[in-house]
């Protein structure tokens, strides 16, 4: 009885987090669902003002970290359709798929692995369902004048297969030896039937991927230096804390594999997948050499042994919108003890702690009255040019105005009053701790940057 | 006779530079065509190490223009994939379409207004042809378990139609009133007949669009504003030479538009579109309040008045690629007068003129010697750290390094010799006048930043 209770009661809390996250998202044009005013569309996720710059900021830092800051990693930004042989090759085709049946009196289809009383259908309580079938997973469309077999095509389910494919053209012009990696981020879709968790598991969502090619020799090294550049971004750039994250290896591999691990995050909901880190072995070139016919553009030519070999991959592999999700998971905050004078004007401060450099607004500019617009914009286009981004408040009290800034977790509050004209100086209301400093006019833009980036 | 000849030696002139462009950009990993060890793909197109950060660029330097810079523009990412309904009420699913036949004897397809001979199959010669019908651009896919109509969605055709389906949560989470715009950019599909000219028609291509909504009274002034904004970009943002762009007013208008205008550049193959600038009324958002039934989330409520209305919309869309192939067209030269004794290598020296805050690379970083490896290092460290984009390169001859990265758009190549360690200086070599100075390596990275920000 008492676990059962306690069960429940973290059955609530979750969804009582998670509830008040989504609120809060749409509240503020953080995310919200896909084509609303049409009912929405279960499994799509739009970013709105204060989403889009989250998500922007997140995926420039990954390109930062893992491709401008490298010599030995270079970028691509490939078709989300590509030729569809890429998918035939990749085993997408013939294997990436769910296992469904069919009620056959109500006509509905179902997840066998997700049907609450195995052979009974959830809709109309039959037991006539049909045999579990291959239910595939790819997003399926058709290029060119004709839809038939022949123009089939499919949306990408994952970013990596066109690094693969646009291996040895990416060698060649890049003149990079082995050991080296291509990257890339963008689109991925993936038909689920039971998009679920926010964005955690949506149909069309973002990854960052990097295919890393080397000797199979010495690969296990490279795949350890991986993790560790992985955790760094976790925990250093993104500023994770290191007890919500954790290794998880995976105990069943495939046979080409030699290792495989995620990096899991202890989302409200539990620990779960925002990524991958995996050993490839030779499997995908040697698939895309087999069904390519193009032995040549899948390997590299070894001078010193005069052999030609495909490359080893080991792979990073996350997606986007789960890192940001753990973002605002990680950030959500309902402060009780807001005791400061200016910040009086609600019970509970909601605070989202995000680090600066992906804050949607980095420093808001608050004139004390509207009388001090003029100025207020002078000093807002100076941190602009700085390339700090900014937004422009003169609604309410200065508290209010905290608070609004507080729940899109911006960093900075920079309040310009009437004392400026006199000392050139603004007040920086810092988020996390409250704290207010004086700051003049002239060090700002370099002051804030500072912090930004510290 | 003479017109013959002449009209002949452009397109051989035309077809001569488009092939070089297109050879550079493979070579070099700029752009190239997808899924190439398949036999590539008509109509869609990868960017490779040196394409990805030029577009990325600009992409990011639209963003800033038209959202980051401005308090009356927020920005929006929504998916590819939206509620069926959206492409019903924007008219897509009904007349976005060319008119095509199919030859009854090889059972092949053809748009009307491309065929060389009316009426006859330009495969087989047969004047068997059926009737012309209308064949939709949409590219279609599934969601859901079930491949009927139900479950019928499409990949976007432009991004601008999430743009008014999230107009109001955006206006209610950002507290705007109007004027004010939202702006997104991202993928969009069209299953073009007949991709052409590069990356100029392809079939999967990126958009970049700001819908702006007002009152009706006064939207022609707005309609001016953008117009010179726009213009501002292409040629103070992207500097692209005011005598290659040029107005182009559409004559016949869409029974609610007031007024629509592209901007043109004159490519290689003639001058075409980049840019559309539309005064669309209020036709979207009556649309979508008919379809969607939401007529509140699709107006305005005047304070004033006590009156609601759909707010008029004037719109600013262009093609992310058009713009990339417009760059490239305009950056691109033959410098066969590169006397310089480093540059004496080859005869003719290839050049892209790219702006430098576009341009792939904007520093290389070059030791005179391999030996001078660790102390270079450093200097692209500091480089990095400025978020300038650096290579390093310690292959050949300078003068070789030097055509390299010509090739590929560097505006600066920076030497660090064997007086570096006396002098504290490196020789900073200038892309378009190919003169060398010496800089101090304490002052490298502001130097560069003011150059590339210029």
């Amino acid at each position: 009885m008492a676990t059962d209770n306690a069960a429940e009661s973290t059955t609530t809390y979750v969804a009582d987090f998670m509830n008040k996250l989504v609120s809060l998202c749409k509240r503020r044009g953080i995310i919200f669902q896909s084509s609303e005013i049409y009912g929405g569309f279960n499994g799509f996720w739009d970013y709105g003002p204060n989403g889009a710059p989250l998500r922007r900021s997140v995926e420039r830092a990954w390109w930062k970290y893992m491709v401008e800051d490298r010599d030995n990693v270079v970028g691509l930004d490939s078709t989300i359709i590509c030729a569809p042989m890429v998918w035939k090759a990749s085993g997408h085709v013939d294997q990436f798929s769910d296992q469904m049946t069919d009620c056959k009196d109500c006509k509905k289809r179902w997840r066998v692995d997700q049907l609450p009383v195995p052979g009974e259908c959830p809709a109309c309580g039959s037991h006539n369902l049909t045999e579990p079938r291959d239910f595939n997973l790819m997003m399926k469309t058709y290029v060119g004048p004709v839809f038939d077999e022949e123009h089939k095509a499919y949306l990408r389910a994952e970013t990596c297969q066109p690094i693969f494919v646009d291996f040895n053209t990416i060698r060649v012009a890049t003149r990079q030896k082995l050991p080296f990696g291509i990257a890339q981020t963008g689109k991925a879709f993936r038909n689920e039937i039971n998009p679920r968790n926010f964005t955690f598991r949506s149909r069309e969502f973002m990854q960052m991927e990097m295919e890393f090619f080397c000797e199979d020799e010495g690969s296990l090294d490279w795949f350890d230096y991986w993790m560790k550049q992985r955790w760094e971004f976790y925990t250093k750039v993104l500023r994770i804390p290191e007890n919500k994250l954790r290794w998880h290896w995976h105990e069943k591999l495939a046979h080409y594999a030699k290792k495989a691990v995620d990096i899991e995050f202890e989302f409200p909901f539990g620990w779960d997948e925002v990524e991958g880190i995996h050993h490839r072995g030779t499997w995908d070139m040697s698939q895309h050499a087999k069904f390519s016919g193009e032995e040549a553009a899948c390997s590299v030519f070894n001078p010193d042994t005069k052999e030609s070999r495909f490359p080893t991959v080991v792979e990073t592999s996350c997606g986007l919108d789960r890192i940001c999700l753990m973002l605002l998971c990680n950030a959500y905050e309902e402060d009780t003890a807001a005791t400061q004078k200016a910040d009086k004007d609600e019970d509970i401060r909601v605070v989202l702690h995000l680090p600066a450099r992906i804050a949607p607004v980095q420093a808001a500019v608050l004139p004390l009255s509207k009388k001090l617009e003029a100025p207020t914009r002078e000093l807002q286009k100076a941190l602009r040019a700085a390339d700090i981004r900014t937004e422009y408040d003169d609604t309410g009290s200065i508290g209010k105005r905290y608070r609004r800034q507080d729940e899109i977790g911006t960093p900075f509050c920079v309040t310009y009053d009437f004392e400026t004209e006199n000392d050139n100086a603004v007040t920086v209301r810092e988020r996390d701790s409250m704290q207010q400093e004086r700051i003049a006019i002239a060090e700002l833009p370099g002051y804030l940057l500072g912090r930004i980036h510290a």
